[in-house]
């Protein structure tokens, strides 16, 4: 039988210090007080943490990591107060990023967010989610798709894809959406699916993006498949997408600025999470917030990430969005930190993890702050000593000590 | 005489590559295309940067980091909506870090600094300003002051110590104001400039801090002592601050969100830099941004600083506000660049650093990015990988190889 080792002496929120936490190989088997601690579960090893925190391990539920190029002569551009068709004049936008993404090998695609997951994996992440939808045909999807499953054997992480091809139109079906809908159910989706790259499907519901028509058709295709769904919807407007993706059952919305009472009504009672990205809000310079009252109201979870992506929001810091979680949308630095765990999880369909419980994984990491909320309060001044994931060391801090 | 090292194959800005850097000392003793470097200058021994990024180490030009106790109460209670007078009623606000700061020991308050000074270090920071201002009285500034210098010791960096007595009205002069600057200009301020603590002034002039009358007491005792003077102005409303502080040959103004037009001439007039906080506008949810267009029209040097402080800037983070001020404030990324090093050093008087030049100190980071612009677009990803000072190494990341 594998080994029982004990993390003694921790301080885990909800649990009397001192608290004790066993994990025997991926798991935690045990956690509570160490005065509670059942004498029966002798650990073969300890490790006394001297009182130090102990968070669940973070989960960044939505990011777009995986991408060619940079869109920096975009920015500078932007910083002159060049406008949106000017900077499309120039080669900018998405389609220079699928351009650049479309040329790019796999091998230097995953060198190029290799520096991105362990930024993010350096403040505690060990689960991420990461989205297809810079190729946009089945190729390049397939590329993308199979970097993002790489980057988690590199690192020793959990990665979690979501196939995004109903992300933007690519430039060959120029005024043809619905014949590249068609082949993307048709084609692009069954065969990735069966290949075993998707783990959930996502889509852009947006005027600038997809039609609810559309984005409805991608999900019966997930559906017929057995896969679940989420979807970028309300970000610039209302376009019905909250209910849409509800009516689907969806893990999760994201964005959400514009989305409607009704929509929050549908999300609650499908149990779709809200994922809430400030860190675009922050980028693009927006002014109209998610309803976080509403969410709080009809009992929709809220998660927070970081949407990591060239265009709108190159933020590699979980921790950054969880400040701005609490600064730009006023929620409480619990609900922060619950965002970016047990939530992240949720909108992954996953409960095995983002809270320190018995059976969970044991991923988790450790902290010199006083108490977790410092991390929604100040910004720059904590980082994680070590990281676990399933047991096992996957980072340390080399300035520690 | 003391050795030739050549730091060889570096980018940077200006330069044409492959760069080099010829240290003596402290100081930089030449730099240029590496083609161009003269046969006489035959180095001692060399480094070679394999094509890495150098930029000049960073100047944080006005933090409050030396202070006592946490403000975490207080912003969990905002996070409830509570009011500032609740807060206040609570034990909240400036009051509580004078009181907190006022009871801590030396040596308590230094160790409480260093992981803030620290974090800024490695993220390329050894120039560092430092203001008192949370003890208001004789005993309690000095120990502030004292532990500032001490942190530069420990860690091998500069501080420039501001002497901030006119920050706040200590509560037991309450009603007062006038006798308070009267202690402050006949005791507190000559006293300390006497023991080496003080080498500059600023004051806080705001309709609930100090009015122009009692900090032109203020900035009168310093141009007495022979010691320059800065100015918190124009954050909340226009005060007239720019204009007064432009008078006395000030060598920075901060914040000024609302400052006029008029004040904007006499700052360009004066030489005076215009100090940004981005960070401050960021955690207090400000909407009124500084007049960056008119400080460039009248050729006003802008600086970005961190404005850590526990009240309204807890970011200890300098690639953060570098970034805001960017995103925010929309300055492009090289004003933002020269803002955190040429123009951070001389809103402290320093021409000394913050450029590399032959005469320079030899004060650098080293980067692995793709451009510097890099920093100004993409929050997180990047860290220095060395960072030197006076050519000695300050700071090396554990995480790289
Ligand atoms: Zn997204
Ligand atoms: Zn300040």
């Amino acid at each position: 039988m594998t080994s029982l080792h004990a993390w003694s002496n921790a301080r885990i929120a909800g649990i009397a210090a001192p608290a004790t936490l066993l994990v025997r190989g991926e798991l935690i088997e045990w956690v509570g007080a160490s005065a509670d601690c059942p004498p029966s579960l002798r650990p073969d090893s300890t490790t006394d943490l001297g009182g130090t925190w102990m968070l669940p391990a973070f989960v960044d539920c939505h990011t777009h990591l995986v991408y060619g190029g940079s869109r920096l002569p975009e920015f500078v551009l932007r910083a002159q107060g060049a406008s949106y068709a000017e900077i499309a004049q120039a080669g900018g936008g998405i389609v220079s990023t699928v351009r650049a993404t479309r040329a790019m090998s796999e091998m230097a695609l995953l060198a190029a967010a290799l520096p991105r997951a362990r930024a993010l994996l350096a403040e505690g992440v060990t689960t991420l989610e990461i989205k297809s939808g810079y190729g946009l045909d089945l190729e390049s999807e397939r590329k993308m798709l199979r970097v993002a499953r790489q980057l988690g054997d590199e690192l020793g992480i959990d990665i979690r894809t979501s196939f995004l091809g109903a992300h933007a139109l690519p430039p060959e079906f120029e005024g043809r959406a619905d014949d590249y809908v068609d082949e993307l159910c048709t084609l692009m989706l069954p065969t990735l699916a069966a290949e075993g790259l998707v783990d959930a499907v996502d889509a852009f519901c947006e005027h600038i993006a997809f039609t609810p028509g559309q984005v409805a058709r991608v999900f019966e295709t997930a559906r017929e498949l057995g896969l679940p769904v989420k979807l970028h919807a309300e970000q610039l407007s209302d376009r019905g997408g909250a209910e849409l993706a509800a009516r689907f059952g969806a893990l999760s919305c994201e964005h959400l600025e514009y989305v409607s009472e009704a929509g929050i009504r549908a999300m609650a009672q499908a149990g779709t999470v809200a994922v809430l990205l400030p860190g675009a809000f922050y980028f693009l310079g927006e002014t109209r917030k998610p309803p976080v009252a509403e969410f709080r109201r009809h009992g929709v979870p809220m998660a927070v990430a970081t949407d990591l992506n060239p265009g709108s929001s190159p933020i590699a810091s979980i921790l950054t969005p969880l400040h701005m979680a609490c600064t730009l949308f006023g929620l409480s630095p619990a609900e922060a930190l619950d965002g970016v765990s047990v939530h992240g999880a949720r909108a992954l369909g996953l409960s095995d993890r983002g809270r320190l419980e018995a059976g969970a994984l044991a991923s988790f990491s450790l902290w010199s702050f006083d108490e977790p909320a410092s991390l929604a309060y100040e910004l720059g001044l904590h980082r994680p000593t070590q990281v676990m994931h399933r047991g096992r060391v996957v980072h340390s801090d080399g300035n520690i000590g």
